[in-house]
């Protein structure tokens, strides 16, 4: 996606020293955009932990890539088998609750342990790495084609008028691969000329709409404008969004959704107003064991303390401010669940189905057995 | 009310020098606490403008004691009455949307014009202002004492544990006179020892929750904890909140409420959980005229630099930090509309009726002729 004008990925190798895995540091976003060369599988293990990257799908790619990088440090010293497990586990524990981590961390690690011939590891490990990356790449390209459509055809409806997208939190480019996965199909419109225009909830506590979001739209060339997360009801009842897409961190097999924290809210103005509310989803975030999104989903209770500062420039230095009166407490819940019977539909990368256990497995037959 | 253990007022005179008007400066809170001596016209124009003091019925009362000030003043040059006309017309364009303060402001006004010996032109006129705090004070009074059994009900159904209310913006003492209106209910609740607990959304863009309504509460005693305004569905789903009490800016007399935007999204989920959403309201709110609150009550757009801009405390100085990315727009809509079917019923400072025109006009069959 473009930054500046030119093209960057969510994460890839330094183009003149594959030993190095490049990322966009978003701990400094939309304020200051800064490449941070990664090389150690330490450094790697602080940029996932001090959330340098964040999004489930970008945290799964960078575990990978750590076990590459690992592989390489490996070639000086040559180490046992038992080494890439250690060092496994210790790029799991950087955020012990995302699958997608473990998932990819443990697709590589398999691949060195099948590897007989200890020359081949680095290779080997790179390789699987990257296709990593490029499934989940594949992942959101599909969710744009199959959610441009419906862009598409709001766009027709209305003939050529700007069509108003409603988007929560960051389910961009910038947490899953180059289009993201609620705006792959705002990027694909953008891209094939279709008039449209997204409203950003701001997305407090951590106001990943206004600083991530925002700036992604913003570099890309797509016009958007940034709305307290209060604002998103009125607009609807007055008919000024005509479509709301999503992400899902976890998605319940019957088509619960849990997403980040107020967008059940905006789930319920937009069923109270008849507005369509889609899930872009990758078939990853689907949790195929539970049924009841609100009694089956753990919800992460966060520190308060991110209610309490917000981060902005102050003078040219990105600067926290306290916002709370002394001694008062706060409480901060990282997600809520929508239920299944407030969205329209979900975009997966087979396809769009009802949130319904029987639509989505029609799409994904496999789990059928399960 | 409370602050640090003495008992303050909204606004009052001076004690030593009853031509000096005091009140809260609100800009600092929570950072400083700090009052304000107003003893010109100008003073108390500039407090309104530049929302020194705000909430209409506060509004109402400064205008009217900024009539006041007037006569104080006049004592030393004795103008014609016409002077107090330009007066008038000078306080009435502080805060030209008021609707409380054109009201109040007039009707010391004619007071004025209507006292023959120049000498009592002082006296007169600070007598009406007073009447006009007492009024708003009796008003909030009695909002308090009828909305009281609905708390103390759900503490007897919870067997004395804690009731979890939860409040959008700060229709509190600092807005209202002395008890608040949404916050009538809990101060009087709390003060009769009932066992309860106040989830205070933060209400971005200003952050009246959190600044305002946080600090009141923390400073009379009352259990209370700040949430992210994406909170409160969640909250709900969970059963942690027994009943939503919000404050309105005006009302339909068929029922639909214009408050702070994003109380409707409260109010969707309130409903969408079966927990009780009252609206407290003076009946000064209330539009006698107008049956559509969606389409009738025009929504103030405000300066879209109050989402960019957050204020805090930074090294124990008030800092405003910027927190959108370059060149990026935001739109700031002040108020949204909950419309009558959503709320379970309203408290006046007559009784608690429903919110339909029918139950309404019985609480005031004054205004049926209309």
């Amino acid at each position: 996606m473009k930054v500046g004008n030119k093209i960057y990925h969510t994460i890839w190798l330094h183009p003149e020293n594959p030993k190095i895995v490049q990322i966009i540091d978003q701990r400094f976003l939309p304020f200051r955009f800064e490449i941070e060369n990664i090389s150690t599988v330490e450094s790697m293990y602080i940029a996932i932990r001090d959330m340098h990257l964040r999004g489930a799908p970008l945290i799964g790619a960078a575990g990978a890539l750590g076990m590459y990088l690992a592989s390489v440090e490996d070639t000086k010293t040559i180490k046992d088998l038992k080494y890439y497990e250690e060092i496994a586990s210790y790029l799991k524990a950087s955020r012990p609750t995302a699958v997608n981590l473990s998932y990819s961390v443990n697709r590589v690690l398999n691949v060195i342990l099948c590897t007989s011939d200890t020359k081949n590891v680095s290779q080997n490990s790179l390789k699987e790495a990257l296709a990593i990356v490029q499934e989940e790449l594949n992942n959101c390209k599909r969710i744009g084609e199959f959610g441009v459509p419906l862009i598409e055809k709001l766009s027709k409806a209305k003939k050529g008028e700007t069509v108003n997208i409603l988007t929560h939190c960051n389910a961009g480019w910038l947490a899953c691969i180059d289009y993201g996965t609620a705006t792959a199909p705002i990027y694909f419109a953008h891209d094939k000329g279709i008039k449209l225009h997204v409203w950003v909830d701001e997305t407090r506590p951590r106001n990943q709409g206004s600083r991530l979001t925002a700036w992604e739209l913003g570099q890309h060339g797509v016009p958007h404008t940034v709305i307290a997360d209060n604002t998103g009801g009125h607009l609807m009842q007055n008919n000024m969004v005509d479509i709301v897409i999503v992400g899902s961190d976890r998605t319940t097999v019957t088509g619960d959704v849990a997403n980040k924290i107020g967008t059940y809210l905006k789930a319920l103005a937009a069923f109270d107003n008849n507005v369509p509310f889609y899930v872009a989803l990758p078939s990853s975030t689907i949790d195929w064991d539970i049924t009841d999104g609100i009694k089956q989903i753990p919800i992460e209770l966060r520190d308060p303390s991110e209610v309490r500062f917000v981060e902005g420039m102050n003078n040219n230095i990105i600067t926290a401010i306290d916002t709370l009166p002394c001694n008062c407490n706060a409480i901060n819940y990282g997600f809520d669940v929508t239920p299944y019977r407030l969205i329209t539909a979900l975009i997966t990368e087979r396809g769009i189905c009802k949130a319904t256990r029987e639509s989505i497995l029609r799409l994904f037959p496999e789990k059928v057995q399960r």
